[in-house]
């Protein structure tokens, strides 16, 4: 843990940071046991150890937990970095995208931040949104700098790839596997050339 | 309670309809006024004039109370008959299909569909799932009917124009309406012709 000339919101050290990082542990744990939507905050004290009131202090409601909980997840687990082969560089991140999805709790995450609050929502989503901006924009970026002329925008990357991973995931569509994100990716890009 | 020669599920007439109505109204009112994650069922009893114990005893839940509500509203709000003309119908149901996910309160229905728990959540999205994919297989036939010769499958319409629409309305990306859904569905014939 470091001393943290860091701004208050990260909370370095000491015992708010092992308090945050019981909750976090407690709220991944329960969210794998019984779904997003049966945790409550008074479990995930019990759970983690801390008294309710320091958890209704901190974090308000559940979803405003669950969604700095996703956004904890989604830092430890990054999108492969982009080689420049764009082709490659996309299968990689649509078949990335699909397991970070699937992973256990990925897509109770995924629900706990569409179903925050207006405010917090919107903030969630801008965050999750602005993560998927940022890797397809690495992934363009890195592409052109390779000597590709015409890469896609990321915008048509969003509806080609991730939306249907998206979708598929949450809707339990059955074949929605590494082999089809990978397949996802390439076809759309043979599509274009 | 109804004395009922149908399925007690189906509940038709008398005070047990009327409570139901009741009911349904505060719902939607309330997702429209708050959001969905702000519906108890104090509240909707409140707002319906009935008693939490009979909303609680006949719904269990606010997710199941919401997906019971969600599916009502898409039976009252059918997308349009198809013409067999596919290039037609598809942009219809795209921009049938925003209008739908984007009137007041739909994307808190869709959010609560999608939150409810486990076995509801299953329930509510196959029966979410099979109500785009009636309504494409209709498309589909009409076209095959019209002597459409190669129309394409359900699940990559599903892929191209559904999945997208979702993805965009969830996460408020701007630049999605009617005219975004045509050209959405339009594009993907052309680029498949």
């Amino acid at each position: 843990m470091s001393t943290g000339t860091r701004p208050a919101a990260a909370r370095p050290g000491g015992r708010s940071a092992r308090v945050r990082d019981a909750v976090h542990r407690a709220v991944t744990e329960l969210i794998c046991e019984r779904g997003a939507d049966r945790v409550t905050i008074p479990l995930v004290a019990s759970r983690a150890g801390v008294n309710p009131t320091t958890v209704y202090r901190r974090w308000h409601t559940v979803p405003a937990l669950l969604a700095e909980v996703a956004a904890k997840e989604l830092d430890a687990d990054a999108p492969p970095p982009p080689t420049g082969d764009l082709r490659a560089d996309l299968a990689a991140y649509a078949e990335w995208d699909l397991a970070h999805l699937s992973r256990p709790g990925g897509i109770a995450f995924f629900r706990a931040e569409v179903a925050a609050d207006l405010d917090e929502r919107k903030a969630g989503l801008r965050e999750c949104l602005r993560q998927v901006d940022d890797a397809l924009e690495a992934i363009v970026a890195a592409a052109r700098a390779g000597g590709e002329a015409d890469p896609p925008p990321v915008e048509e990357i969003i509806d080609r790839v991730v939306a249907p991973l998206y979708f598929r995931v949450v809707f339990a569509i059955p074949g929605t596997d590494a082999r089809f994100a990978r397949a996802l990716a390439e076809e759309y890009l043979d599509g274009r050339a």
